[in-house]
């Protein structure tokens, strides 16, 4: 006779995504942005400074910004700059595109009924339009850089996202293209899936703490059973 | 009596740099006019996968899109990418400034007598303005893509920039941005610096065969005895 499987209970992962570099291919997009926002405001930071902190809260950015530059900003500038971000972004908008393999892989666990949900340091403004290309069904959890009090690295964003799934963070996969999204995890208590289309690589999201690596969607997609869900 | 310091002849260094996202800040400009000439031309590619391929040859480029994308480009197609591509960097290129430290290290190399070449990826079209932006005196070796057979990670950039400074390759370091000059120069002989303002991370680089890695040209600047370089 063959042995009887043990009877411990382990929960099936639910997996929470970040949404820009993560599901929809809009870092650089931010980026240039960002970028064009600053040299608006005659303030001088090389590109890859900012890429790096793409994915962060837009507070923490600009704190990290001013101890950077060591420019000390007004809230007036400090609005201004966030203005100057958003118009720019908008003006890059058409450009954003699903990365490869998303709509296919937010299908894949919906018809294997996985839980999952989104989180976004973002505003609903700007998230808006990259949902709506995703096809994210109406009862999917959105949470937004509006609804918590602190954005990533804060772990706020992702314990919504669980809360909402009625999920422990624990039995969670946090998806991300950042290292802010794996550090956020790592204080959620959540594992952390890297990817690399947001222009990081492996090895820097290995070294924030990344469980596993994958390319993007697509490659996450074809590698579902490494994290936990099976057919 | 204090023993006399040995005979050995140890040549002092010369460096060998990069122009793209090393000596200017305009990686992510090409980065954009690179995935919008795709774009434009019915590809789609994401923009990380881009960004990974900035500073090797052109041609070598559009070799690797053909095999990711599984496309098989024509003639007329290839030229129309190029043409695109310089296009949209043009349109970029007000934006493109020196690097924090670019010209005040070319400026101490200079005045310290430590020869320094410049061997970019790109044409003399392209280098022209950013050249003029750093101060680049008329005897500094300049080497374009026009100038050899073939681009980075072909060593035949920095092996003709080493020849025009009358020195061997490996008494010079290359400092570049992109792990494809950091191969160059392990082909050529020589050890590589890698600078991080191209947006590649630390451990890319030093994966590639960097002997240090620096933030940009003013970190480079401030650690200049680690390379050999002495007021």
């Amino acid at each position: 006779m063959s042995q009887a499987p043990n009877a411990l209970q382990v929960p099936r992962p639910s997996l929470l995504f970040d949404l820009d570099g993560t599901l929809v291919d809009s870092v650089y997009q931010h980026v240039m942005a960002w970028q064009e926002a600053l040299a608006g405001c005659g303030i001088a930071l090389s590109v890859w400074r900012v890429h790096r902190r793409i994915g962060m809260s837009g507070g923490l950015f600009l704190s990290a910004l001013q101890r950077e530059t060591g420019l000390h900003l007004d809230r007036a500038t400090l609005d201004e700059l966030t203005r100057r971000h958003l118009e720019g972004y908008m003006q890059r908008a058409h450009g954003v595109v699903p990365l490869p393999g998303a709509r296919e892989l937010l299908g894949v666990l919906s018809a294997q009924r996985v839980p999952y949900a989104i989180a976004t340091s973002g505003t609903l403004e700007v998230a808006g339009p990259a949902l709506a290309m995703l096809d994210v069904p109406a009862d999917v959890p959105v949470v937004t850089r509006d609804a918590v009090a602190r954005a990533k690295p804060d772990p706020d964003l992702f314990l919504a996202a669980a809360q909402r799934l009625g999920t422990e963070p624990a039995n969670a996969f946090v998806v991300g293209d950042s290292v802010w999204d794996l550090l956020a995890a790592r204080r959620a208590g959540s594992l952390g899936i890297g990817l690399l289309s947001g222009g990081y690589g492996a090895e820097e999201l290995q070294a924030a703490g990344a469980y596993r690596v994958y390319q993007d969607p697509a490659d996450l997609l074809a590698h579902l059973e490494e994290v936990g869900v099976r057919p």
